[in-house]
């Protein structure tokens, strides 16, 4: 399923980015490759969601680590600086004070309803006020930036409910005539491919069983190599179908290649070895240019805070101009009074 | 019972001032008198909370009035600005952004238990999300002054338990070799009196028998005159120990004054109309030099103003060191990965 509405010219992509660990093939091709395609189809706000970040409460130096280093990967991987702002979401921290306004426009109901607050009571955690009100600081990242669009995934769609339910009682309450925000709607990203992990699984951290985008080329070739396959004698035809390989040749071969290598695994004769041989040159192909620039990027870091200041610049400009609007209708600017 | 240690000159008082509607002399002599007495003991924090004032969803044009009225009504009974920094809590907008960091240091359940919120429920209405986590932004005003004393009636010693929760997880989590906050302490203002209203009920909003502070001087006139008293004939002596006249006189004269009258009641041929006669002079002598000021501010109110935004950089300053140390902290300071 993929959204509705096409996107129009006007709409405003607004998005958050999880500083998370070592991004790799799942990542990828389940959402990142559409996320920074996106950047072409209208105005674009990506924030690395560092105060989300602190729902987990990661150790500090993992934090900062790790959100630079995603930006890293962002920039290196084609997001476009010049198309899309990218910045830290903790360098405009006026969405902290939406968050605040917001949460007197939502029912507490509604976020014991959560679905990651069940979650984690269900699992026997006690989750902290963080994690109970992440969907009202979502509602703020998405609305201060007037994003009318949000890339989601499929078990996503709760946010944006809530996002809406919030935007409308504002609307109600503070700009019943010339209603101040848009409700945003979901774009929900088709999930292109379940990439297979090095057990056949779907890759996921979880399962631990994953390929990351910017591997070392030894680690790369030993955990290809690790990838288990059928024990058809070398001279006898492979099933493409069900072998984990090839799953991983066709979403990084262009079309001839695939049909090509398809071709070898049905004549025979061609033995796992090189198709494995065969998929690390199509990997390290793929993500060559991507790994220059990182490589670039990594030797630069000025550079990438430059971008990273520019964009929470951009951002931040915007966010001002919402900020003094929704100040000055729920009544906080007592200057006018 | 008061704050059992006594303020030390390196005690923050820290404490919100609500944007209510008109001052009685209730507010007055159980609340207010002892706050604005604080600001001799040491240095002094006092907003004016529009922030949680949202939570009760107030009218634009009314939260706006009343925050710059209770400004005006709060100099004008003796605050006095270079002791004290008074401003409006939006004006310091950080605070916000320490709630949400604070918000990953709580539990969820411990703000469901609170007492607001508890009783909203149980009264059958829908809290919304800022009713529900009002007390983390209350722990994150107290601590962005880094407030280590903080006035509060009796029924609130539960804030402060948050308020020292949030801050001794956050030291534990963050800076457990040298702790970071200080944990408040209540400083509890010690009901001096229930002042009786007109009904001879304890003054409150809720009954409708108030005396605003700065009532108009027929309407101070009207509402002494239809206090409730004996209908002992004129000569006899008079009770002055079940007579909201004199109970109101007893806190508004001087304790001469106040002898020289009981003295009156008991000796008879008094009478009640001259009681009320005395205590309208006396409440007009008590709150005379407030009302000239309070005058004086409302026909020149850029000088209200002045005040508010000098307290508002001087609380912006602290409350800037306190979040650089505390983005330091926790890891928000990509910028030094």
């Amino acid at each position: 399923m993929s959204d509705p509405q096409p996107l129009k010219s006007t709409d405003i992509i607004s998005s958050g980015v999880k500083p998370t660990g070592i991004l790799h093939y799942g990542n990828y091709f389940g959402a990142i490759r559409q996320y920074i395609e996106l950047q072409d189809a209208g105005e674009a706000f990506y924030f690395i969601v560092d105060y989300h970040a602190l729902t987990m409460t990661p150790p500090p130096a993992e934090l900062r680590a790790n959100t630079f280093r995603i930006a890293v990967d962002f920039l290196a991987l084609g997001l476009d600086p010049d198309k899309a702002s990218l910045f830290v979401q903790s360098d405009v921290p006026e969405v902290t004070e939406l968050a605040w306004i917001f949460s007197n426009c939502l029912a507490a109901g509604d976020l014991e309803r959560g679905v990651s607050y069940k979650d984690a009571k269900q699992r026997g955690q006690t989750p902290n006020a963080g994690l109970l009100n992440y969907p009202i600081l979502q509602a703020a990242d998405i609305l201060i930036y007037r994003g009318s669009v949000v890339p989601v995934g499929k078990d996503q769609s709760q946010n944006i409910e809530i996002a809406t339910r919030i935007a409308n009682r504002f609307n109600h309450r503070y700009s019943a005539d010339e209603p101040y925000f848009v409700p945003p709607r979901g774009w929900i990203l088709e999930d292109v491919a379940v990439v297979p992990g090095l057990d056949g699984q779907k890759m996921s951290k979880s399962y631990d069983n994953t390929i990351a985008i910017f591997e070392e080329p030894e680690v790369l070739r030993k955990k290809v190599m690790s990838i288990p396959t059928a024990s058809t004698p070398l001279a006898e035809p492979m099933d493409p179908d069900n072998d984990h390989v090839f799953g991983l040749i066709s979403l990084v071969g262009d079309d001839e290649t695939v049909a090509s290598i398809r071709e070898s695994y049905l004549k025979g004769g061609f033995g796992f070895k090189r198709a494995k041989e065969t998929l690390i040159e199509l990997l390290e192909g793929y993500f060559g240019e991507a790994r220059e620039r990182r490589k670039e990027l990594m030797a630069n870091p000025e550079v990438v805070r430059d971008v990273m200041a520019a964009g929470a610049e951009k951002a931040r400009a915007r966010a001002t101009e919402t900020m003094r609007d929704v100040r000055e209708l729920v009544g906080l600017d007592w200057r006018n009074a």
